[in-house]
């Protein structure tokens, strides 16, 4: 018998209640009952997003958000910047290209976060562009890029709005759409919301809104107007994944309780035990500076293949993290510490980091990483 | 205490035992033990499909592969007949409009289905024409079209690809889309699948992927060439409704188990009984002919409002139906008996029709119904 860690950047463990929660028997999101049900999440969205502005709720994986912010704000012939500091900044450029739109990657080197500076360069010199396209966290990299103060920057742009993919950083750190510019802010169900993939969220402010009036990007079942209309109603456009957001509800009732400044308090500290207890244990963070607080990415040391390190944890002590992807793959692995985790989650991963590394040779000292962890914690 | 009866046309019932399995700790969907998962569901959507090509599985509600069979094989300015007999086959015409594509809609009275005839018409005076796009069963109207028929029509061209929405169709009746000449069948998991809403499923065949390759339109999210890359290595482009993949696991087990023949034989008694019982009760039902297994749409008597049977059966009884849509609404009701019934739940839905009926003033006899479904049963 091998029990399950389930410490990947997405998805993440769901707790046994929110599991057993979306076993209710299903409803039907056109009845009465259900209305209330958006009203409640309706309201508990823009809690966690820290904003007054609505917030969709889509049936997809945040992809299906991603997509949608180019979609519904842009014209094919349109100037963007991309930040592709790693695997999700790519696919920003992959999208906009899918739909015709001119974007401008900032390539950053995976493992470094983008220089605000580079994007306020563009944006002076090129007042066309119609929009810039961040990752808060990059789950590829474990870096976080400094939306903040790229918000700062695009803010004083008025025909350029700030999109902010949060999949791996809403719930974990502090974003502040409404007073730092972000204009779209948007979030998958199976990071830090502690649920099921399959619901993608997007929270929109007029200045973006603005945008959609004069956008002619093709979209249909990512139509975030025809979606904000059937918010506003306490509805959806299309059938909604009833059993997501019965789990939703729950978990932004769990989280509420446990409230913002506390849940973020808790993925700082967890973080920072994983950083120092795999700089403990001897290895090298892949992050340069600005790591996530979301996901540790570890470099493999010298002559250790990543992937084993990866396939490991999982086959002999049932952890599943995650490996590198790309030209990451290999040369990194990553541990995530978001959601529904706490302090016992890193112990499990820093001690199950020594084992596998020891057994395949590695010089460290067995227990010198979890040392450091519970150093960590008790000074908390 | 009210017990509630889920007779809505979408979504339907899940049976207990798939709620529960749903609520299987989150695996991570690029895991090794994923694989086989993917591996089983997609050998048993091509045996529920009745084909031999790729059923594609996206994250979506069915709606997704609505947009997908257009966006993925046609290019802005081509044309394409749609047949609008409800409020489903106007959604196709509302698809190709947001992509610049060119519909010619066959307008069918709601409640009537399309005579193929009148396709083919169309397809000789014009062989330019790139797609036919039908539903199956039009759940807003309880009518089924005849998909067969269609097919043998449009098989000799070509270059039109036939394009048929199965969402309250697929495992209700038998759809042969190798045999018929159906070019890409679609359904979605909270119908006869048994499933919460939240997966979208496209079978699609050389014929339409050949149009694949020169098709123009944009896509990103429901990209079907980049879904089959992936499904051949039994993974997905985007993650995946991990929890709803896990419970398509098991419910295709169930429905291998009761068989395809049983499958359908079911539908159609339980359908029949259904008819039967509100012709018994005095009820008049919606389609003039070919009405669909899937869904009984029934007219409200003179001088009673739709809505209000459907609200009291919800109400009074805990059962929901559903009314009518657009400018059906007041005018009938639908009663579902697709997916997760059997035949209590005709007994249910017809003597709550009665009880509320009778309630509300209407003359039928109590009981009327009731012994027509039964006669039905015990002859079957």
């Amino acid at each position: 018998m091998i029990k399950k860690y389930l410490l990947a950047p997405g998805p993440t463990q769901v707790p046994p209640e929110v599991l057993l929660r979306m076993a209710y028997p299903m409803v039907h999101h056109r009845a009465p009952d259900f209305g209330p049900v958006m009203e409640e999440i309706s309201e508990g969205l823009k809690w966690l997003f820290q904003t007054r502005n609505d917030v969709l709720i889509m049936a997809s994986s945040g992809t299906g958000a991603m997509e949608g912010s180019v979609s519904n704000f842009l014209s094919p012939g349109d100037k963007v910047i991309t930040v592709n500091g790693g695997k999700f900044g790519e696919r920003w450029g992959k999208i906009c290209k899918a739909y015709g739109v001119n974007a401008i990657e900032i390539k950053v080197e995976w493992g470094e976060s983008v220089d605000p500076a580079v994007i306020a360069g563009h944006l002076e010199r090129d007042p066309s562009i119609k929009g810039v396209y961040v990752q808060a966290s990059e789950t590829s990299t474990g870096v976080a890029h400094d939306v903040k103060a790229i918000g700062e920057i695009v803010k004083s742009y008025p025909g350029t709005i700030f999109v902010v993919d949060a999949i791996t950083a809403l719930g974990v750190f502090d974003i502040r759409p409404d007073e730092w510019g972000i204009d779209i802010l948007i979030t998958g169900s199976q990071k830090a919301l502690m649920l099921p993939p399959g619901l993608a969220f997007a929270g929109v402010n007029d200045k973006a809104w603005k945008m959609n009036e004069t956008a002619r990007c093709s979209r249909f079942y990512f139509d975030f107007k025809k979606e904000r209309e059937n918010l506003r109603k306490n509805t959806s456009a299309y059938t909604p994944a009833i059993s997501l957001i019965i789990g939703l509800q729950y978990v932004l009732k769990m989280l509420k309780e446990e409230g913002l400044e506390n849940i973020f308090a808790r993925h700082k500290l967890l973080a920072a035990a994983t950083r120092e207890g795999i700089k403990g244990f001897g290895l090298e963070l892949l992050p340069k500076s600005a790591p996530s607080d979301a996901v540790t990415a570890v470099k493999a040391p010298e002559g250790f293949d990543g992937q084993q390190i990866y396939k490991r944890l999982r086959e002999i002590y049932g952890i599943t993290a995650a490996g590198g992807q790309d030209h990451l793959k290999g040369k990194i692995f990553r541990i995530s510490h978001m959601g529904y985790c706490d302090k016992f989650d890193v112990i499990i991963a820093i001690s199950g980091v020594e084992m596998v590394l020891k057994e395949m040779g590695y010089p460290g000292e067995l227990g010198s990483g979890v040392r450091r962890v519970e150093e960590v914690f008790i000074k908390d």
